[in-house]
């Protein structure tokens, strides 16, 4: 995959930090037994404004509440978010609150906020309640490690079994006016969103009303967050949070704002999908001709996470059958004789017939991608197109691998 | 496990052709390369009444479509079941229905029967059509090979990935009658059911109103093979056809018969889920205190379809976490204050807490189970209560290991 661009957006070095005014800091509070960085700070500037979309699990964590209810209160007046990995917080009973309220408690009075400014986020194994008094001792080390470049450590500090850090910026001239974009993410296991099981932060320095931000950020999580999956298990604790701070953006300037915060999310969260546990590409399902964009989204979403499509991927095998028999289980009508279906470049199906294709050469072709380098030459595509209609949606996942096995087999014991 | 038994029902030695009437064939014609048995054929008495249950979806091969017609044109007058294994016959476009026409034909011509009495069943890779002439040719021999004492070769003939044959018999004296029921099936890969990717055949010697029968047949299939899950995808082949034949039963018994239909379908659908591809146990999630049946049977059916779920089963991990997570995404509101959570004997969580268990205690009871003997001694249970509701219900699946993952990778280059 190349970084996607567009006519206005370029990406540029940097990460969550880049856009004017935020701070952020990653440090190592002892909470990893590998003595990694475990935990983060990401820090708003005044008048910044906040909008977040949130795992739909019914045994959400407690953080998870926490941030919706103080996004509420505070109609996203949002100064600061704590981020602890290690130790997902949930499922813990009722010291899931307290710990939650006494660690951003501390980390307000320290940094002279109100509690409600304050957020909270966790990732790491469920039923694993936070070491609060580790998190204590080093929240005063964590604000004096606050700064500009800094965004590499706060990266790092939120990653659990990821194996890559994600971390994206763009930049854009609008109106005569530079904007940035900045981003980061963690997630490579229990990730199928609605949300995936991820954290994602988007940072941005221009000012935006708070419903209109709102809104725009739902839509952007619909085409990212919401459109990868790695195993099909959503997490206790997924969250996305983006921050808007900054003078305001001519209205007619919105739409191109979104193209930018879509572009930041998309990479996000393909990061996160080829970053999948186990994975060795980035597998994108496209699908056209559908009755509706959510048609599409649902069979694309289908076929994406199938063990048997993901594990014919991981075997460079063109086992186009796997693939429509996705299709036919998600639910939505369609017509076979309408179908036609391509891997890569290659026409595999077409109008409900199989055609005779060369397998070796699809093969090699997936193979090669199979070894291919992190978001550069490792992208499988399946096109399916599914009838004449004007619904399109395109979903990310990966190859299921033994390694994904292994990994979850043998993750607490 | 051990065979699941009732006042009234025994298992005995037998299979499909145990009631009276039924006979079967089993015999190799030349469509698999290994030379294994591939052709089966089940013979019904005359009078005989068939009702089925068919895989849910789009993209159903024509042998699905040819079975629904034919029930439906009969009213369930069905005398002989054709089966090929190795050739899945699905999206091999127009000739998919050529061919399934050609071969019902040429066999109820050999049998005196017509068109409209003789169905087909494939199972095999997808898009791979039959080779009609190999079955054509054979179909002399198999009508020969008929006989009572056949029912293991027709079991082995119906087999693909499958490394167990699975069949069964009851028995019971109903009204001073002796009563048998008998069973086959087929399944390992691409099994999640509405229905599980399978065929299933039930034969039983008592006759039965048509509507009744088919009534019956549909409630067995929810508690047996719509219960069941390997990898999530469900195929374009699966079929369940049952067959009742006789004089008829006093209508007093009809509920202790559909107990007896329930025991072989369930030792069937467990049958399946224990030789799942790659799989090392049974495992049977039990969900209680739901608000309904439904409900319950929802949030089974998630926990045991979670690869997350699967994959600390194999590693023999207590990982309660991942179970948790998977009834919190399930989609059904529940309060995880109300949760209690156990792993075999050993509770795990309580009251929305989870409790100080010995891990080590716990994995070696999982680890014991995993290298247990085929439906014997390999059975791990995890039940959940969710509430005070009356609801409940029971699915069964098996282990993620590596194997699942090889097998996958290389099935069909």
């Amino acid at each position: 995959m190349s970084l996607l661009t567009s006519s206005v957006w370029s990406p540029i070095s940097g990460g969550i930090t880049t856009p004017n005014g935020f701070l952020a800091a990653g440090i190592s509070a002892g909470l990893k037994p590998s003595g990694k960085k475990d935990l983060a700070l990401l820090y708003a500037p005044d008048g910044a404004c906040c909008s977040g979309t949130f795992t739909q699990s019914v045994t959400r964590a407690y953080c998870v509440d926490l941030c919706i209810d103080r996004l509420k209160a505070s109609e996203g007046k949002i100064r600061a978010v704590v981020i602890n990995s290690g130790h997902a917080n949930a499922c813990t009973g009722s010291r899931g609150k307290i710990d939650s309220e006494i660690i951003t408690h501390e980390l307000a009075k320290r940094l002279g906020l109100f509690d409600e400014e304050v957020l909270i986020c966790s990732t790491g194994v469920i039923g694993e309640p936070i070491p609060v008094e580790k998190v204590n001792t080093h929240l005063d080390y964590l604000i004096k490690s606050l700064g500009k470049e800094a965004y590499h450590d706060a990266a790092n500090a939120i990653l659990t079994t990821d194996l890559q850090v994600k971390q994206i910026a763009y930049q854009a001239v609008l109106g005569g006016r530079r904007i940035s974009i900045g981003g980061m993410a963690k997630g490579s296991g229990m990730i199928h969103p609605s949300m995936a099981t991820m954290l994602s932060y988007i940072t941005c320095d221009v000012g935006i009303d708070h419903i209109l931000w709102s809104q725009m950020i739902k839509r952007v999580a619909e085409s990212s967050f919401n459109s990868i999956t790695v195993d099909g298990d959503t997490s206790t604790n997924d969250t996305f949070l983006a921050f808007a701070s900054g003078s305001e953006l001519d209205a007619r300037y919105l739409s191109t704002l979104e193209e930018g915060l879509h572009l930041t999310a998309q990479y996000l969260a393909k990061a996160i999908a080829r970053d999948g546990e186990g994975a060795n590409c980035l597998l994108e399902i496209k699908v056209k001709g559908a009755q509706s964009d959510l048609d599409a989204h649902v069979m694309a979403r289908t076929v994406a996470s199938s063990s048997l499509v993901k594990t014919a991927i991981h075997g460079s095998d063109p086992n186009w059958g796997r693939i429509i028999a996705a299709l036919g289980r998600a639910g939505i009508f369609f017509n076979i004789n309408d179908v036609n279906l391509w891997i890569g470049p290659y026409e595999i199906f077409s109008n409900g017939k199989p055609l005779d294709f060369d397998r070796q050469i699809v093969s090699n072709f997936m193979k090669a991608r199979l070894n291919g380098k992190y978001l550069i030459d490792d992208l499988i595509t399946i096109c399916v197109r599914v009838g004449t209609g004007k619904g399109s949606s395109t979903a990310w996942g990966c190859d299921l691998s033994d390694q994904y096995v292994r990994i979850n087999a043998d993750y607490t014991t």
